[in-house]
C-alpha cells in the first residue's frame, strides 16, 4: 500500500551494511560519504592502506561507522579476506557497490597483452570476484541485498585506444544483467549498473578547463551541459541501494548528463 | 558538498507542482499518491469528470493538496486548458510526468487505419502536446523541471499485434531524448522515461493467476520473479522528479524486472 | 548445403518485383538503378509525376524493368492504388523497400501541431500504410517476402529540434521489429531496417563541404572517416532483399559509417 | 556510379585472403567453404591437427585454395604463429574472421575463476590477440580489410549461468566498436560483429528436437520460426567480407531469426 510511512521508508538505508571497492578514488569517496551520512555501515577498501585509512579516519570524523581492509580487486585471496574482514566487522553485508577501476588508453598494435590484461583484470575479474564472494555472503545471510556495479557510459560506445576499457565496461554490464537472472527471482538479490561518463577527480581534472578543445568536444555530446561532479553520483547509488528500486534489477542506469541520448 | 543537509534533501520534494496525465489509471494513481504523501501538490487530467473527482477526493482525505482537470491528451485546445487550470490552481509546474496511453493489439492487415491512429495519437501525440505546452510553462518560469514520460520495457522490443503500441512507445523515448537535448543545458529541465514492465491493474488483473499459461511465459523472462505492482512504481517516480536525478537526463530507465536485462 | 550452387545464388535477385516509395530522392534513386542493373523489377513511387517517369525513363535506357504510380505514402486511398498498380504491372510485390521521408527541425515550443503532424503522417503513418497493403498483398501471394524500412542513425539519437524526426524513425524500427514478430515465421516475409547516417543528396550537399565546422564535427564522430554517398546504399539493399539474409528478420542494420559505435 | 559492373562487383570477393578462427566448428566450417566457393582463399585455424588437416582436404576436394596452422587463440605466441604461417602461405591477409569461441554454464558460485578465465580467455582474448597481429598485418599491407567477429546475440542479452559467456560476447562488440574508430578512417580496415543465435551444431544438436521444451521455449522468441542452419551464416559473411558493405564498421549485425526484435 502508498502510505505515508511507505512512502517515507522509500529511500530509507539507515543501518545497511555496504561494502564499497575503489573506495579511495573521486566517486568512490562520495558515495562511501553519502552512504555513511545517510546512516549506512561503511565497509571501505582500495589498495592502499595510507589511503583507506585516511578515507575511514574523514568518515569516523563525520560520525559514520566505517571499517577497511585493502587488497588488489583482481586476486581472489585479497577479494576473500576483505569480504571476510566486512563480516567481522559488520556482521553481513547488505549492498555491494564495485567502483575500482583501471584505464590506460593504447592502440591495440601498440598494447602490450599485459597491459590489456591488466584492464581487465581490474574493471572485469575483479568485479566478479567480488560479486562472487559478497553474493556467497548474501546468500547464505538469507535477506536479499543490493549490487551495483559502476561501470561507464563507454560500456556502449566505442573508442581509439579503449579495446580495454571498453570492452571491459561493456563486459561487466552483461555480468550483472546475467547475476540478475541468476539472482534477483530466487534470493532477492538485484544487480544493477551505474553508467557514469566523466566526472570530476584528480585524473580527469584537466578535462574541466572550460577552454580546453576536449571540454568543448564534450560539452556538445553532454545534454546536461556540463561534466559529472561527484556528488551527482550520490543519489543514485542511494536509490539503487534503497527499496525504492525493488522491482529493478539487470538494468544498465545511465548516469551520464545524457551522453548515450544523443 | 556531500555533507549531512545535502544527503537529507536528495529525495526531498516537498511544495513541488506536479502534473500528471493518465492519473486515473493504476500506475497513475499510486504515482499520485506518492508524490502527494511525499509533500508534492497534485494536479491530476483524464478524460472522465468522475475519476478525476474520485480520485481527488481521496487524495485530499490523505492531506494531499490536490487540483484536477478533464480532457483528452490528443486534443491541443484540452492540454492548453489543462495546463493553464494547473498554473491557476497551483502558480506553476515544476514536474511532469504523462502516464496517459491505449492500447489495441491487433495484426496490421486487420487494424483500421483510425484505430492505429488513436494508439498513437493517445500514446505519441498526447505526450508530445503536454511536453511542449507544460514544457513552455517551465521555460518560462525559469527555474528548470523534470519531465517524465512514461513509456514502456515494449518501446525496444516488438510483438505481434504491436505496429502501433511498440511504435509508440519507441517514439517517446526519443522524443525524451531529443527534449533532453533541447531543453537540460539551457533551461534545467531534465527529460527522462520509465519503462515499466507489465503492472497489476484493472486491464492486466488477469496475466496475475499464477496458474495461466500468460503469467507462466512472462515469468521465464522477468528475472525480479513476478509481476509489478504500483507500489513499485513509486519510488523510481519521486527518484526522477527529485534532486537526486539531476545529472540523469534523456535516459530511457527500465523498471522492468529485468525485462530488457535477458 | 554449401555448395557451389548455393553460393552463387546468395545474392542474385533476379526477376523480383520491388517496390520502392520515396525513390526519386537521393538514396532511393541510387537503390533503383541498382536494383534493376541486379535484374530486379523496379516500380517507383513519389509525390512528383515528372520526378517519377524521369526516374523510369532513365531507368528504362539502362535497360531496366520500370513501373511507376504517384501518391502520398500519408494518404490510405494513394497507398492502396500505388499497390494495386503495381501489381497490375508486375503480377507481385516481392520486396518493398520504404525510403520516403521528411523532416523539418524546429524547437518543440516553436513547432505547430500540424507540422510536427506532418514528420509523423511521412515517416510514420506513410510507412504504415505501406506495410499495411503490400504485406498483405505478399501475404495474399504466399511466397513469403522482403520488406526494408529505411530508417535513421537518430532512431536512437536523439537531437534538438528532432522531435518530430527522432521520434517517427525510433517508431518505424519497432514497428518493424513488431512485423517481424506478426509475420516471418507465418508467411516468410523478412522485415528489417536499414539505419543510415547522412548520405549526400541535394539537401545534405552543404553539409559535405571539407571546410565548414558542420562537416568537421560530423568527421569526428563517424568513424568510417566520411560521409554517406548513394552508391553505398546499394549493397546493403540488395542484401536485404536477397536469400543471403534469410535469416535476418526485426534487425535494425547500421549502414552508418560507425554513427552508432562510438 | 551505380553502374552495371559496380553491381556486379558488390558482393565479388575473388581472390582475397581469409584467415578463420574456430573453423573446425559447424559456423566456421560453413563460413569456410562459403568463402571458398565464392573464391577466396582460405586460411583455417583451430586447435586440433587432425580437424583442421580434416576440413582442409574438404576444401580442396571442392578446388578451393586452403591453408592451415594449428594452435590455442588464447596464447599470444601462437597467435603471432598463425598470422605468420597465413601471410607465408597466401602473401596477405584481407579478412579475419573469428569464430573460436568456448562456454561453461554455471552459477556464480559455483564457478572456479580458472574455469570462468578459461571462457573469457577463449572469447575475449583470443579475439584480441588475431585482431592485434592480423591487424597490424593488416596495415602493414596498406590496402584496407574486414575484420568480422562473430560475437552472439548473447552479447545484450543476460543468463543465469552466463557470467563468463555473456560477459566474454559483451566485451567483444565493444572491442569491435572501438577497434572501428581506431582503423577505419585511417586504414580503411572495417570491423563488425555477427551476432549470432543458436545455430545447428553437434554441440547444440540436442535443441532442435521439436518435442523437448528447450526448443518450444526457444521457438517462442524467434520471430523467424525456427533455429540457424550453419547455411544461414554464410550470406551475411560473404556481405561483411564484400565492399558491398564498405559504409559499415562498427556495428553489431544481428543474425539471429529476431531474436533481438522482441
Amino acid at each position: 500500500m502508498t502510505d505515508k510511512q511507505f512512502v517515507n521508508n522509500l529511500f530509507d538505508v539507515k543501518g545497511k551494511v555496504a561494502l564499497l571497492t575503489g573506495a579511495t578514488g573521486a566517486l568512490g569517496k562520495a558515495v562511501a560519504t553519502g552512504y555513511g551520512l545517510a546512516g549506512m555501515k561503511v565497509f571501505v577498501t582500495g589498495r592502499s592502506e595510507d589511503k583507506c585509512k585516511a578515507l575511514c579516519d574523514e568518515l569516523s570524523a563525520q560520525g559514520i561507522e566505517c571499517g577497511y581492509s585493502t587488497g588488489d580487486p583482481a586476486v581472489e585471496a585479497d577479494v576473500i579476506k576483505i569480504v571476510n574482514d566486512a563480516v567481522d566487522k559488520f556482521g553481513e553485508i547488505n549492498v555491494l557497490l564495485t567502483a575500482a577501476g583501471y584505464n590506460n588508453p593504447q592502440p591495440i598494435v601498440e598494447q602490450d597483452l599485459t597491459e590489456w590484461k591488466k584492464i581487465m583484470d581490474s574493471d572485469v575479474q575483479g568485479t566478479w570476484l567480488f560479486c562472487k564472494y559478497a553474493g556467497e555472503q548474501m546468500i547464505k545471510q538469507g535477506k536479499g541485498g543490493k549490487v551495483i556495479i559502476v561501470s561507464s557510459a563507454r560500456s556502449k560506445m566505442g573508442m581509439a585506444g579503449y579495446t580495454g576499457y571498453c570492452t571491459a565496461k561493456a563486459g561487466i554490464d552483461l555480468m550483472a544483467q546475467s547475476l540478475a537472472c541468476e539472482w534477483t527471482a530466487k534470493y532477492k538479490i538485484n544487480v544493477n549498473t551505474i553508467n557514469p561518463t566523466v566526472f570530476r577527480s584528480d585524473l580527469t581534472e584537466w578535462m574541466f578547463d572550460p577552454e580546453s578543445a576536449v571540454y568543448k568536444n564534450f560539452l556538445r555530446r553532454l545534454p546536461v551541459g556540463r561534466l559529472g561532479e561527484p556528488e551527482d553520483f550520490v543519489g543514485p547509488c542511494i536509490f539503487l541501494a534503497s527499496s525504492a528500486s525493488d522491482f529493478m534489477t539487470g538494468a544498465n542506469v545511465a548516469v551520464d548528463g545524457g551522453y548515450w541520448a544523443n
